[in-house]
């Protein structure tokens, strides 16, 4: 609350769609920004592979890098802003030069959060400086913000989210459009909602190093990507939706993190009354279940340039307003080694399966015998149309049951010669259910 | 990040529903809640009317005050919390004076806030102490927090949010069991999700305050409650839900604040499938509109001791962990005073209207021709039933139009000898589909 307030002078590392927006606000709002800020935020040096492309904004007077490192040198700057990228490599190096230089790094990236987080958090504490990571989950959601700070009076008790906007339209478009997966991809992909290379996204890497990041706040423990389960939707076929649906479920892909269980990226099956089915096409949300609190459900835009850009704002006026506080909320002494969890499924939850079995006598026995055998109980039946003969689908949904045996009681049904694909089997989220 | 860390010595005035829970849950999570604080939060003393009351917590130790104003007084006090309520009297008082001896201020007084607030926060300035507010809006939602912080980066363009959850309930409730007011309104008193007078909530006064609050922040300027326009939801009838539904909308309580117009409480009708449209019984939703995020919508509890007890710890975590920052984000200098706006009723917009009228021949003409004199212009219409000689419901919904041109051709007809009630007109909020 002093009346000096000297400009905020910060390097943006590298200029891509995000990179280039947070420039182009700082530059284009200046003293709108300043008002929030209370002080300038000036930008006073770039590092970017081309300097030719037009990225709409006058970055005239600014310094241009070519070597990104030179800029954590540089002493007249106060915050770094990775935009860069990636697990390792320059990003990386970037962020511990310039927290070892006592330098404030705000990054969008959660790769190297999830796998650097503690060591970084650790650098940051060191040397007085802030790091701060709103931008590397859930888009514009500030949903970082709401776990560290909005809710940090709270004993947490399960955070669930769809964290990847990818993911999340295509599983939305094949429920609406009944087309497949490898197609609806493509339309991704042409759409610019999904990368050319989509592994990342749709296997659930991206969602899950969210997820990470999350998990650590909620539980005060350092990030440990290595203890997730991860789960893509590479399996879900169009006609899960239809089934699903009739049951009164939506598929989507969700990252659940529960205190002293594994946290887990998993496709499975929300009831359509629950919050987070709710959330279609390239929204992200968040949920968080905590005590006192109860639930707190948060939606937003998980992607692009204006909503992500909105984050690493949130972040640099927190810093200048003297807010940046400790990156993961509290200090990193205090936080915990991740859990070390014996039974990574968790606790038995109920499941849907899906076999493609030959219509004939007697193959329901067989497969409910089975079933029993492993003291699996169903729930619920669902086999439509007959086709004598050949095969047709049979969808289950079972009582709670643990993965474990329900997988040794797929395996045993795969090998029969009745049943004619790989069983799909997903689990069935009934938690979101009490918002 | 010094490792001296004494206990912060808090006091809490006014031990109801949420100071108790409050009381409680820093008296009995103490160890926990100091790993997220970075230090000890200690209660030193409180202030109620009983001290008989069991309030499920050990105060043993902890001083008590008859007269709340001592506790100001106090040397060794860094930060009071006050519970007590009302805008005007002990709360403000207390609030003045803390606020003078340097000490911090956490209160839940929305009514303080949205009537004082400008004072307080010039106060708070000018003595380095912290005035926060997070519980006086939305329950548990971190909303406050979010618009100050979380979206600081963006020109925000507009707020809306059920804010009163009381209402929320009553609507709700209406409409799934076709109850009417006063009989819902009754069962919400029996279940305490009322009070016994209720006009503070269903007059939508209690949301105006808080929406007063958002307005404030959301737009940098000083809280003016006068400036708020405000209505309630007494008007509603158990018909207008089913005839809402019919045309594809729901009922509800909504305070909107945009640049420039008049931050308004409206009992409107939301389109079923727009986000604030789902959020039913006592929840509080907002919705967050600015560039360049987009929209980011927050849903979550809106009262209750356990809610509202999460937003208080939050405050005070804040303070602890050094991120208490302004009270409304930026410095009371720069704040402007609330926009003085001519026209209050806002820019034209679709409105419901229904009327009770005579089933004869020619009724209809007569009214349409009302309309089309002031260019109103009808989009569609709803007639069910027949009762030749009797009253019937008539109901239309109009294109874009002035309020005041709809309140003049609406008082033309209640003249009529074949109008037999006051004309219902309820505004279309279109708006939140963008989402």
């Amino acid at each position: 609350m002093s009346n000096a307030k000297p400009s905020l002078k910060i390097a943006i590392a590298g200029l891509g769609v995000v990179g280039s927006e947070v420039a182009r606000q700082l530059i284009n709002r200046s003293d709108e920004l300043a008002l929030a800020a209370g002080k300038m935020i000036q930008v006073v040096a770039v590092s970017a592979r081309d300097r030719s492309v037009n990225r709409g904004v006058n970055l005239d007077g600014i310094d241009w890098y070519d070597e990104t490192h030179k800029m954590a040198e540089r002493d007249d700057i106060d915050i770094i802003v990775e935009m860069i990228g990636g697990s390792e490599g320059v990003a990386v190096d970037l962020a511990r030069a310039a927290l070892r230089s006592g330098k404030h790094v705000i990054t969008a990236n959660k790769a190297m959060i999830a796998h650097h987080g503690a060591e970084l958090a650790q650098l940051a504490e060191a040397n007085d400086a802030h790091l701060l990571f709103e931008s590397a989950v859930a888009g514009g959601i500030p949903a970082v913000k709401t776990l560290r700070e909005g809710l940090a009076g709270n004993k947490i008790t399960r955070v669930a989210g769809i964290l990847n906007g990818t993911c999340n339209y295509i599983l939305s478009t094949m429920e609406t459009t009944g087309r497949g997966f490898e197609e609806v991809l493509a339309d991704a992909q042409r759409f610019g909602y999904a990368e050319a290379e989509p592994s990342f996204d749709i296997d659930g890497i991206d969602a899950a190093h969210k997820l990470t990041i999350l998990a650590a706040i909620a539980f005060g423990q350092k990030p440990d990507f290595s203890a997730v389960s991860i789960q893509g939707i590479r399996d879900v076929s169009s006609v899960d939706f239809t089934y699903a649906n009739q049951l009164g479920f939506r598929i989507k892909l969700v990252g659940v993190a529960e205190p002293g269980l594994m946290p887990r990226m998993e496709t499975c099956l929300l009831p359509l009354d629950s919050q987070l089915a709710k959330v279609n096409g390239v929204l992200n949300a968040v949920e968080f279940h905590g005590e006192p609190v109860g639930s707190v459900l948060a939606v937003g835009p998980g992607a692009g340039g204006c909503a992500t850009s909105s984050a690493v704002l949130s972040d640099l006026i927190d810093i200048a307003a003297g807010r940046g506080g400790l990156p993961f909320g509290r200090s990193i002494n205090t936080l915990a080694d991740a859990t070390a969890v014996e039974n990574c499924a968790g606790p038995d939850k109920p499941f849907y399966v899906r076999l493609m079995v030959v219509d004939q006598p007697g193959v329901l026995a067989t497969l409910t015998g089975i079933l029993q055998k492993h003291s699996i109980s169903i729930e619920g039946l669902l086999q439509q149309g007959r086709a004598p003969g050949n095969a047709v689908a049979l969808v289950m949904t079972t009582h709670e049951t643990s993965v474990v045996k329900l997988g040794i009681a797929l395996d045993e049904m795969e090998k029969l010669p009745i049943v004619k694909a790989k069983p799909v089997a997903m689990p069935i989220m009934l938690a979101d259910k009490e918002m």
